[in-house]
Order: structure tokens, then sequence, then C-alpha cells
């Protein structure tokens, strides 16, 4: 079986420190398997700004077009907020560079983390649903944009073929769910939302089993803390998947344990936590790994079919939330080390 | 003292039952006062659409104008799906045309219509923010914007002048509040975006002991409802104040009973109810009449300084609620009339 590269771009503050975890468990998990992987690190970020002057340096881009998945964790912070290029940029021009057009980010309620949940347990009771966020188009890429000290400029664009591949990405995931689809856009506004119905309506009729419906940005807003169970998979555009994932993240009361995935056509996906670089928290050891973890779990499922291994880190993360060994964000007192080693004791039972 | 011109626009489907309310409330609660008013009808909307051809005919603009202020109660619906101009683009229409840059939307919890909320009443408990939503530029009416079977475009433009004049508007408010301002942007993205931040930094030493800061829409999203007290007055640009403000409407469990002004640095202001024309409850005698009724309240007030009245109407109306005289969405079984009639019997004592 062939040796499977992974790029590790470990981040900024709580960054590193979680993805130290995460590949402690990683390594842990794949001990006596057949999945034998190399692990190799590229500067990125914050990180790559202080060694190198710009948060995506040449070298990482060809050693993560060069990988078969890449492990990102949480980049950014004040220390760079007055850098030419912020650690931000960086993360939109890896988008861009890898195609990574798809974004992926499940929402599924953990009954036991979901008393911390702001919303209350019966509105939130079985809520499943993915949104699917265009990630490499819209108003975050669109030209021309401009600013004076007068007046500024954005561009949203979409063609046609970037709205298919999209929702295509979105349909295909509906198969293997509740075969729902909803669109949500601004159709009653915007251009760009006009012809994303239309090419949805043309998508659709190759996936006659899967109901699509359509729902304003506002409405959806509402939807998603009101009646979440509603959705299945969610499909929508750049910036609104930008805000609807983190509004949908609130509802599991549990952002430090949710991963996300990025996809292009070809060449490696991209899985990182959905959470910020915490500053501060950062070097107390108390930063939460488990969505580090989900992400490693998430690529091996993803990435390298390797279902059984992403099962038995998905049952040890279960067992070690079960067993309450969770770190202060979930309501507990146990350190990154002490969460990270309660689940690696847990793949072996 | 002149008799204010008040401009009617009786809207769809609930709207022209709601409006009827409003009045009755109206009549009412001005009939032993000094406050003498007009009522003048226009056309708008899906109505107007099926009368003129036209969802905002020249002679409803002329009368807008004209006018001390403007009642509008909710348009649209599925009937009007294919009309050439749809009603909302008539909504897009008058507040271009009347200048009304300004939405003003409150969050405020009334505790005893809180427990109908989806979110905690631990994490609710005392909110009271207000979302400055500007309405006439941005996304919504930058130019150019197309759309062929292959492409879309849609600009979002702002000049500092448009900007500053809705964070003076915010910042005003804010000097009655809690002086609180906090402008929600996604600056580590958009050109427009950075455009806000130096126009808010400028205006903001004009007002020294307002505390401003600012706040990215994806963390704004999640904030609203994890910390919603965190907010006084939110600033913020047309299209995320649309997306959050009705994400805020969610927290308060009473869609149905929350208005909203929208107003130019001249002529006459717009109240209206934030919620639907609900094509689906219509003609069934049981819509919410008290969003339309708490918009007149908000009209005797910030129109007319009739503060005694609006004062009147506020306390008789949460009298009603607090004799749970409540219509179906608010979990009662009252009638839109029996609602309404409770109020009006309410004012007097
Ligand atoms: C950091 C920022 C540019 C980014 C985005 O808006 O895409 C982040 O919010 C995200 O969702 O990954
Ligand atoms: C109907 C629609 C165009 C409108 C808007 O997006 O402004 C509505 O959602 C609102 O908030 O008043």
């Amino acid at each position: 079986m062939s040796i499977k590269k992974i790029a590790v771009l470990r981040g900024d503050y709580i960054g590193p420190e979680i993805m130290k975890a995460g590949l402690a468990v990683l390594t842990a998990a794949t001990k006596e398997s057949d999945f034998s992987y190399q692990i190799i690190d590229y500067p990125f970020g914050g990180a790559a700004i202080d060694q190198t002057g710009t948060p995506l340096p040449e070298t990482t881009i060809q050693g993560c077009q060069a990988a078969d998945a890449i492990l990102l964790s949480a980049i950014g912070g004040p220390k760079w907020d007055q850098a030419p290029k912020r650690p931000e940029a960086g993360l939109l021009e890896i988008r861009n560079k890898l195609g990574l057009f798809a974004n992926i980010r499940p929402t599924k309620i953990n009954p036991i983390l979901a008393q911390r949940s702001p919303i209350k347990p019966e509105v939130i009771a079985g809520t499943d649903f993915v949104i699917v966020r265009e990630l490499t188009s819209g108003i975050y890429f669109g030209q021309p944009r401009s600013q004076t000290a007068d007046a500024a400029l954005d561009t949203s664009t979409y063609t046609a073929e970037e709205i298919e591949r999209i929702i295509r990405v979105g349909f295909q995931m509906s198969q293997h769910r509740k075969q729902h689809v909803t669109i949500v856009d601004k159709a009653n506004v915007l251009a760009t939302s006009k012809l994303w119905r239309q090419v949805a309506e043309k998508v659709s009729r190759d996936y006659p089993t899967v109901t699509l419906d359509y729902c304003y940005v506002d409405a959806a807003a509402m939807k998603i803390i009101s009646q979440p169970t509603f959705f299945d998979v969610i499909i929508t555009a750049n910036l609104f998947g930008d805000i609807l994932s983190d509004e949908a993240s609130v509802l599991t009361g549990s952002l430090g344990t949710i991963p996300s995935m990025s996809s292009g056509s070809t060449g490696p996906s991209l899985y990182e936590p959905i959470h910020g670089s915490a500053p501060d928290i950062a070097g107390k050891g108390v930063a939460d790994p488990i969505s580090m973890i989900q992400s490693i779990e998430m690529m091996l499922r993803e990435s390298f079919q390797e279902n059984q291994l992403a099962d038995q880190i998905a049952q040890a993360v279960q067992k070690t939330i079960a067993a309450k060994v969770l770190p202060p964000d979930l309501g507990g007192t146990a350190s990154t080390q002490v969460v990270t080693e309660q689940i690696i004791k847990n793949l072996k039972g």
C-alpha cells in the first residue's frame, strides 16, 4: 500500500497545541493498521509571516499540491493585525490556489453536549444538517474591487459552471442522507442568486428523488434557530455560507468540536476545525482538541476511505465525552493532554 | 395644530387585516387628544400590481412624499411570483425614491412572551439592542448588475458619505441608550467594509463617551444567539442588516409583534411590521395585529413626538399581553378583532 502524504499546517496560538493532540490520536489509531502515512510540515498563517514575511509561501503551496490530504489548524491573531498581508489572506489564497471550491460543515447535535447550547433542547433535538458552502468565488474573489477615502466597491460574480459544480456536490451528498436540498440565496434582490436558482432547477432534474426547495438567506437565518430539523443539505454562496455556518455552529453548544472539509475537483482536500486560534487561552494547555481530532477522522473517511479507522476515532471521542472527560469550553476541567490521552485510551476498547 | 397627513399602504394577504386593527387603535387612542390626522390610502405592492400593473405607481410615490408619515403593512405573496415586477421590487423602489437610508429594528425581550423563544431564558434575559441597517445602498442597489445563462454579477458600493450618515444615526441613538456601538462588517475580506471601519473611526471622535467596537458578520451571527446582551446598537450594511435583523427577531419569540422604522435625512419616515404577509392565515381573522399597532406607536413617538399617546398604546398592548389575550402566533386563541378590542379597552385605564 502506498504511503499517504499529509501536509500539516500547524497554525497559530492554540493551533499547534491541538494539531499535536490530533496527530497523537492519528499515530495511536493507525499503529496496528495497514494505513501508512507521512507527515510533512509547512509554514502557514501567522507563523509563516514570522518566518518568511508572507502567510502562504510558495513552498507551502507546492507541498500542499503534492500531498494526498492537508490538515490545517486555527490561524491568525492580534499579533499580525497590522501585517501588510494578514494570515486570513493566506487562507483565501490557499483555497483559491488549490481550487477548494466546496466547503462542507456538518451541524449535528451530540445529545451529551447539547445542554450547553443556547437553544432549547426540544428545538435542536434531532438536528442533523450539512452546509455546502461555495468557497472560491462570489464576493470573496470578484473583480473589480477598489477602495479610496471616498468610496469603495466589491463585486460578486458567479458563472453557471461554478454554481453547477457546487450544487452537484450538495445533491450528491443528499443521496446518502435525507434527500432534501435547500438552496439559500437572496433571489428577490441579487442577479447572482437568480442564476443560482436557474442552475439548481437544471441540476435537480438529474436527481429526481431529491426534494429541492429555496429559502431566502434572511429567512434561513431565522429557520436555523427556530426549526433546525427542517434542513438536510443547505447549498449556498460563499458569503451566505460563511454567516450561516457560523450561526449553525452555535446550535451544537460545542464549537470546539466541529470539523470541516474543503475540496476541489481534483487534488487533496483540506481539513480544519471551524473555530479560531483563541489567543486568550493559548499556551495554557486547556484548548479543546476535539475539533482537530474530528477533522482527522473526517480526513480518514473522505480522503482515504479508511472508514474503520475513522469509526474507531469517532467512538473513542464519543466515549470520552460520555465519560465527561471534557476541556473547559465543554464545561469540564480536563487539559488538552488529559482529553487526548483519554481518547487514545478509548481507541483500544 | 396642523392636521398630520398619514399615507397608508395596506399591503397584501394579512396586510389589510392588521392595518385595519392598527388604525382602529390609532382612532381610539387619539379621540380625546389634540393630535389630529388624516389617513390617505395609496395602492402598493401586490394590490397595486392588480390595480395598475406596477407595485409602486407614481401617485403612490407622490402621495408618500407629501405625507408626514407612512404606514406600510406586509406585502407580497405567491399570487405575484411570476409578475414581471414583483411586490418586493416596489419595496426597494420606495426606499430608494424616498431616500429612506436608515432602517431601525429594535430587539427587546418581553418577559411574558420570552418563553416562546427557541433560545433559553437565561441567555436572552435582559436583551435590548437595536439594529441600524443601511437601506438604500450596498449590494441591493450597486451597479453594474447583470445576468445571462452563463454568468451573473452584482456590485456592492458604498460612498464615505453614505456610510457616515448611517453611522451617525447609530451613534446618535446610542446616546440615549447604553452608549455602545458595534459595527458589523466583513473587513477581513471586503473593500467596502474596510471603508466602513475608517469612517466609523472618524465619526467616533465626535462621540467620546460612546464605546465603539467591531465584529465580523459571521461572529455577529453567533453572538446574537450566544450572548445577545452584549449588544446595544449594531450598525451595519444593507445585506448584513437584512440577515442579522431577521435572525435577531427570533430571539423575542414574538415575530408577530415587532415594528420597524425607515427614515431619510428629510421627508416622512415609514413604519412597518417586520414580518411577511402570511398567505396561509389570510382571511381567517387570526393575524397578530400587534406589530402594526406597535409600528403606529413608533410613528407617534418618532415622527410626531406624541410620547404620551405612544406610551398609552404601549401600556395597553403590554396589559393585553399580560392578560394573555393573545393571537395564535403567541400561543393564544384570540382573533385579530378580540386582541384589537382588548387593546382599545385597555387604552382607557
Ligand atoms: C477568516 C475568514 C476570511 C474566513 C472566511 O470568511 O471565509 C473564515 O471566517 C472562515 O469561515 O473560514
Ligand atoms: C423583501 C426583501 C427585498 C426585503 C429586504 O431584503 O430588504 C425584506 O427582507 C426586508 O428586510 O425588508
